[in-house]
Parts: structure tokens; sequence; C-alpha cells
């Protein structure tokens, strides 16, 4: 007899596969499956520097109390996400290890087990298992061109209301290049989801991971702007500076701040790693900085849908988004995108198929690519083994 | 009618204070409540160094998976943690973001609401606030001179056992310089509690965060040592490098390893601050390092302790701790030590009072001083006040 076999685990536990990383190493391997931004474009000797700078400078980030980082931060954080219409101040913003911890960190305070949580229809996988890992109950609602089905929505909510049964502790929504559609919810849509968060009494965790990497050059209100007590914004610095330092943030009510800190256990998050980030945040120039990010990654979506159209023609749906780090497409001639995920890996390209954004576990046809990892001759190579694996099939 | 009146939020939230730093930041105020290392100690040249060589060497530890940090700085605590008589390898090892997350992750990860952590009495209060946080009903068992009263342990588990009543999920220890009272576990009853937990399929949190610091060149074996099975040893780097960087470690049992990475949500822990920290150990003296902070701090807990002797004479009673970070006192005269910590907040000095470690939220006459964190300078001012409070009393 066993430990595991006796002793009972948390409950929520999943005991699906985890969508952490691929599992291929190999070294002429393909990764088209997350979203990594491009290696060539981190700023590695403006990090550098500020990191010798600061850890000289102010011992006192070592600390867990940190030093000014902390604050500058989220005072660049204001100034920055007014484009998004966000009237904030520093007081609001919660630092965390990534847009996944706050994530969950939310999660774990506006849910107790059987709470539900509302999605989009298909949806982020990471951000699914958090909420099932707190203990909530994931409800889909169906993505139209335009985002979520609001009408859907706000039925659902009064049939709730008019039965006297709980409505949902929280609505998750990708207002921008939705992961995986690429969909952005447009204009209308916000505001009325804004109104229904306050007629209804539930929050709306607004992810906007990948906000700063608009190649279209128009931006909408954020959700968070038109209702600051409902709405929960949540970014992060990993798409436009570099995953590995860890850092996100969310924008959060006054009432929520002291409940959610106790999840993140007194101590701010990663102080150092702040310091050394502000200090890169009050040097660069940061509208040339993140315009070549964008020039640059417009292109390599550009390139990859046009490859995708002459490789696999009309036996594919395919729309670019506008803006993020995903392609993803539709076969319309009922190719087992499963099947071809795992056929693919295996002739040395990963993508991600429809099962792992899709709450019923079905394929539905589709595949997911990351198109700002890789240069454009690993694309090339990646999508010429796509398709040998979807000869095969 | 707002938001938080109607709002049903996670029912483990405490209401109690937060006890995460001392709100108190005047320029001359001496904080001798938390547990924070000597800033003049912190190995700045070397940390500058190391953050600037690899962030050009080593970009993809800027990604999500990291460089060869995150495998080197497992290796050298494989080497390391053998002074504890610990055999393990990297594989069983996981990097959390601090001890606190370490704690945090497995007090999820072995609990279902309602279910057992038993502990120490008195113990350390962020523990038993993730604990609570978990759902755990946290209950105390004395401490002897030689640390927890096994007996009474073991007479509680029959008890449990005869009964058909359920077991505790897990027991929360620190064997090293018990914070708050400084004791340290026999070798014997390490023995013990490493039995118990088989014959009774409990797990043991072993928390040895000061386990560097000993100050007087005795180490026992770690509790892990005699069970690999059911203790998961827990250790962070904030004691000996720095807390800002936010790193710590478990070694987990191989069949707890997948259930912990789902609540660590995929990611490694900051890759980036791993790569810096590996090229830091790789080339520091170690010991020669840590020798000098065991001989500084030791001069600090002797320094501290002869001060309070001579401040309050027969009115305590203090035993210096063999290792860590904190001196612990009793008041034999019946002094209530909440009110005298009040008192002594606003003349200029923090410390911590018992009510913050025993479960029971009573005064129990106890003081808790840190004494790595103020110059000799700002410790003799912070006694000078305490006694000032002491006397208004």
């Amino acid at each position: 007899m066993t430990v595991t076999e006796t002793f009972q685990f948390n409950n929520f536990l999943q005991n699906t596969k985890t969508l952490g990383g691929t599992t291929t190493f190999a070294d002429n391997h393909v990764h088209l499956s997350f979203g990594y931004p491009y290696s060539a474009l981190f700023p590695l000797k403006e990090l550098a520097q500020a990191a010798f700078d600061e850890t000289l400078a102010k011992p006192n980030a070592l600390h867990y109390f940190g030093d000014d980082g902390t604050q500058l931060i989220r005072k660049w954080l204001v100034a920055r996400l007014q484009q998004f219409s966000i009237q904030t101040k520093p007081a609001n913003i919660t630092i965390t290890a990534g847009a996944a911890q706050a994530i969950e960190v939310l999660a774990r305070t506006l849910v107790n087990p059987g709470d539900e949580i509302w999605v989009e229809d298909p949806s982020f996988f990471g951000a699914i298992r958090s909420f099932k890992l707190a203990g909530a109950t994931v409800r889909p609602f169906p993505l139209q061109e335009d985002g979520i089905d609001v009408d859907a929505l706000e039925k659902a909510l009064i049939t709730r209301t008019v039965n006297q049964q709980p409505l949902p502790k929280c609505l998750y929504i990708m207002p921008n290049y939705q992961n995986p559609t690429g969909i952005t919810l447009s204009l209308e849509k916000r505001k009325r989801l804004a109104a229904l968060a306050s007629t209804y009494h539930f929050y709306i965790l607004e992810d906007d991971a990948y906000a700063e990497l608009n190649y279209n050059d128009e931006t909408l209100p954020a959700i968070q702007s038109f209702n600051t007590e409902h709405v929960i914004h949540i970014g992060t610095f990993s798409k436009f500076i570099a995953p590995g330092i860890r850092l996100g943030w969310a924008i959060v009510p006054a009432h929520l701040q002291a409940l959610i800190q106790q999840f993140l256990h007194g101590s701010q998050t990663n102080p150092y790693m702040q310091q050394i980030i502000s200090k890169f945040l009050q040097t660069v120039n940061f509208d040339d900085y993140v315009g070549n990010l964008r020039t640059f990654y417009k292109q390599q979506r550009n390139f990859t849908a046009k490859l995708l159209h002459q490789t696999f023609g009309k036996a594919i749906s395919l729309r670019a988004p506008d803006g993020g780090f995903f392609i993803t497409f539709t076969f319309l001639d009922g190719t087992n995108t499963e099947k071809l995920a795992q056929v693919a890996e295996k002739l040395g390209v990963s993508v991600v198929d429809g099962t792992a954004f899709y709450l019923d576990g079905a394929h539905h046809n589709m595949l997911r690519l990351c198109f700002t990892y890789c240069s454009k001759d690993q694309i090339m190579l990646g999508i010429t083994r796509l398709k040998e694996a979807y000869d095969t099939l």
C-alpha cells in the first residue's frame, strides 16, 4: 500500500495532462506551440546594465520590502495604461509573478468550491486550470466575430435571477486578440459587459496580456475603463519585455486589495526584479522600443498567414489577428487536429490543437500556431512538417 | 448596497491583521520585528556582476523555460544539503518563490477544507496563515526544551486511529532554531517523528529556513534524511543571500512532484533570477561566505542577549538560540507583552509579541526580537526604547 493510494490529496487537482511546455527538446525541433517572444528582441544590454547599476545603487531592493522600484513600476503603468482609457493610481495596482499569478490569486479570492466562473468558448487553458484548482465550475459561452455572445450571457443571468439560482462569481474575458481565436471584443460589447457586472454583482477578469502588441494601430478602451468597481484588469511584462522576469500586474478595486494580499503572502512580488525592470523602463524610449516589436511581429504574422494559405489552400479557414502571438485556424475538411498535432510532434513540429481550449474536450478541427518565437526559416520548416503530417493522415 | 456586502469571497480569508511588515517608516524607527538579514552583508558586487554577465550570455534565461541556471541551482543544493545528511537529486527539488511559496503550495496540495495540519505551539504565523487559507484546521502541540512533545503527538495519533477519526494530513515542524522559540529538535525526536509519519501516513513539512545560520558548529541530520517518502524539506536563499531574490526550495517525494507543479502553474520559478543566483553560487567560495555571516550574526546575538539581560535583569527569562535571526524571551513578572509592543511601537521600536505565534491568541508574556537586521547602535536604541515602554506600563 503506497502513500498515494491511501492519501486524499486536494480534490481539485486535475487528472488531465499539464500543458506547460513541450517535452521535445531535439535541436532541430520547431516550437510553434506556446506564446513565447522572439529571443533576439530581448533588450539584453539594457537589462544587464539596469541589473548591474541597480544592484549596487539600491541594496534595499534585495530586502523583502524592496526599494523605490516597487513604486516606480506602478507609476509607469499608471501613465502607460492611459492609452487604454484606464484611469488609476499606483495604490490600485498589484504587481504579480506574471499574469498567471494574478489570475490564480483573483480566482482564489472570489471563489468557493462550486461557485461558477464563466468564460469564452474556446478559452485559455492556463486560466481554466487555475479556476478548476480553486474549485470553480467553469461554464463556457460561445464566441462571435465581435467577442463573447453577450445576449446569451445576459439571458443566462436573467434566468438565474428569476430562478433564484446562484450567479457567477466572475467572468473571464480576453478582450484583445483573444487566445486562441484572435478575436477582439467590440466597443459596444465592452460597455454591455461592464454594465451587466454592475447589475448582477459579478466581477470581470479582463486578461489583456497582449495589449501592447497591436499590429493595426487601433486601440479600444479597456472594459475596466467603464467599470472600475467590478472589473479587474490584468496585464504582463512577459510578452513585451521577457517572460523570465515573471512580472505582471492586476488593477484591483480598493475593496479587494487587502484580500488578494493575503494570498500574495505579505511580501511584494520579487522586489529585486521590480527594481531592475523599473530602471529599464526609465531609461528606454518605450514607444520606439515597442514600435520595433510591433513591426517585427506584424511581419512574422503576415509571413505565417501567407504560408499557411499557400500550404493548405481551401482546406483551412484562417483570419490573421490584429495583434498578439497566435494564428489559429480551422480545417474545413474535417481533419482531426488532435491526431494531426500528435503526428506533427513526431515529425518535428509542436502546435496546440483545439482540445486544450474547449471545455468539452472535443477536437473542433482547430490548430493554434505561435508566430513570434521562431525565425521565418523555422516557421517554414515547421509548416512543411505540418503539411507532411496532414498528408500522412 | 456595496459589492462587499453582497458578495461572498473565499471562506478562508482571515479577518485577523496581516503581519507582513511594520507600518512605521519614520527614519529613526528601530525595526526589531521581522527576520531580515543585515543589508551590508548582501553580496552586492558579486550579484551585480553575475546579473550583468548572465543576462548577456544566457538570453534563454529570459524565457519561461530558462537556461542552465534552473538545473545548476538544484545541483548546488544537492551537494550542499549533504551536510544535513540529505541524499537527493535535482529532479526531487522544486525551486519556489521563497520558502513561503513552498509552504503554501504544499498546504494546497495536501489539504481539503476541514483537514488538519498539526503544528508546534507557538509556531510561525506566516505558515499558519497559509494553512488556514487552504482551509485547514490547525492544531497546536506543546514545545519542550528538545522540540515538540512527541509523546502527546503519538497519543493523539493513537486516539484518532482507535476512534476511527481522521488523521492529520501533515505536521509542520521547524527543526532548527524554531521560530519563535529558538528551540532545536533533538536527534531522537527527529527519528521518532519520521517513523510516526510512516506509521500513520501523514506528511511532515520540515521548514529549515535558518539551517545555514548555525552559531555553534553543530548540525543534526534533517528529519527528511530518515524518511524521504513522507518528509518535505523546505529551505530558502532569503536568509543567507537575500530575501528580495524570492528563491527557496522544497525537496519533494517523486509521487508529489506532478501535483505541486499544477499549483506552480507550469512555468518554473523566476528562471532569470535562478540564472543569476546559480552564477553567484558557482563563483563564490561559499564556506568562506557563509562563515562570515555566521561570525557576524553570532556577535549580534551575543550582544543583544547581553543587553537584554542587563536591561531587564530577573524580570525576563531568555535563552540565546543556537542559530537563526531571533531572540525570544518571556517576562516572568506578568508583563502584558501585547500592550508592551504597542507602547514600544509608539516610542520608536517594533517587536513582535506572543499573540502572533499562539493559536489561542493569548499574549503569553512573550516577545520576539530580530538581532540581524539592525546595527548594534540601533539595537541599543531599540532596547532602550523598549525599556522606556516597559517602565511606562
